[in-house]
């Protein structure tokens, strides 16, 4: 049985500006992997009307679930809401919940519920709101996409909201094994090896140590354990480690 | 005049398990910021033949330039090469200049330049190779796309290589002022300086701070320094800073 698949959209010129290191994307890959949920594909993009409703549209047709992060706040540059509405062909207003929430929590803080504060109460119609325990404000649902907001405790919060609605797969599982010679000492056997076990995936990511000389980190995956211990063993007796 | 636009794409299934939390995105980013090539898209995917090709086809065709990362080494899942040649139905082979460098190589470390080696010279028809001064196997440029290495210190090394070649806009300049203040407080008038300085991009990025309390980080980017200070100057007056 196929695992559900999932894509991630990132929208915000930070990531792209280089001004900001992504830390959404490793946590959201992280938690999908621990319940088996594929991540697939993610996609970063600039706060651009055309570029995110093409984004979303693309990734909602492709793969089970799609997560955003990022431009739900209530800026200017906030437009995410707007273009999950366009790209599903659905209305955006005010709605009368989500305004609820934080004028509560407005009125709680002292803060005044403005317009730019009321921006993050406009919701596509048809959406289950997503609850955000952090900042109030919610995300949302449309379809097969969960809109979620860019900074990272929120963000997180929002992910911890929605992970147990999902529907998961068999975890992934992973055994590593260290090795310290060239990958080009060991691609041979690896490649042997990973023909002889086509269900279990195996990746090789090399490194540098600081002396200048080179190891790779073997990575096997799979959902049966048993299969994993035995290809490791199988590579450690060949390798002679 | 428009800046030349880029488009990144990172090959590689440990970014997409979360095992790995990527570097090359944020360095590249910053690096092409800084020469005025604006970064436009970035696209994470797996190491799957068809996901590669598509992804180099949609990229190549929309940006001016493409850069990628990761899966040109020499074990079985290395399969970058091939999908270039076949993103662009081109012949792949063991190209001559390119077995010379590694016979080279592996001859002064006393390594073997065995099968699995061999194929970091296999390079598509009519590409131009990017000289690696860290692990000399080489890199390549396929019409407008740079195939690059994904373990980070080779991969900087490639973006140094690369760099000098492009053509580059005008650089990005920014300044950034901190506000210790809701966004919703201060949307209203940076909405507005917005549409006040067309020509600048203004975003907002708001942050927690670990006593509960939001801030904003207002980032003014431009190609126009006067314009850049005249606009920071009038937010911080319109927001009594």
């Amino acid at each position: 049985m196929q695992n559900p698949t999932a894509a991630m959209l990132v929208i915000g010129d930070e990531i792209l500006s280089g001004r900001t290191r992504d830390a959404n994307m490793y946590h959201l890959a992280g938690t999908l992997t621990g319940v088996g949920i594929d991540l697939t594909e993610v996609r970063v993009v600039s706060d651009k009307q055309s570029a995110i409703v093409a984004a979303v549209q693309a990734l909602s047709a492709a793969y089970d679930y799609v997560f955003t992060s990022g431009g739900i706040g209530p800026t200017h540059d906030d437009i995410t809401a707007d273009c999950i509405a366009a790209a599903f062909g659905r209305t955006i207003d005010v709605r009368e919940d989500a305004r609820s929430l934080l004028a509560a929590h407005y009125a709680k803080s002292g803060s005044e519920l403005n317009a730019a504060r009321l921006r993050m109460a406009r919701i596509p119609e048809g959406a289950a709101l997503i609850e955000n325990p952090v900042s109030v404000a919610p995300g949302f649902i449309v379809e097969n996409v969960y809109v979620m907001a860019g900074v990272p405790s929120v963000f997180r919060a929002m992910v911890e909201t929605v992970m147990p609605t999902l529907t998961g797969g068999a975890p992934l599982i992973s055994e590593t094994v260290r090795i310290d010679r060239g990958e080009g000492d060991i691609a041979a056997p690896l490649g042997a090896l990973a023909d002889k076990y086509p269900a279990l995936s195996m990746g090789s990511y090399p490194f540098q140590k600081k002396n200048g000389a080179y190891g790779s980190n073997i990575v096997i995956r799979g959902t049966d354990h048993a299969d994993i211990r035995r290809a490791v063993e199988e590579l450690t007796a060949v390798l002679g480690l």
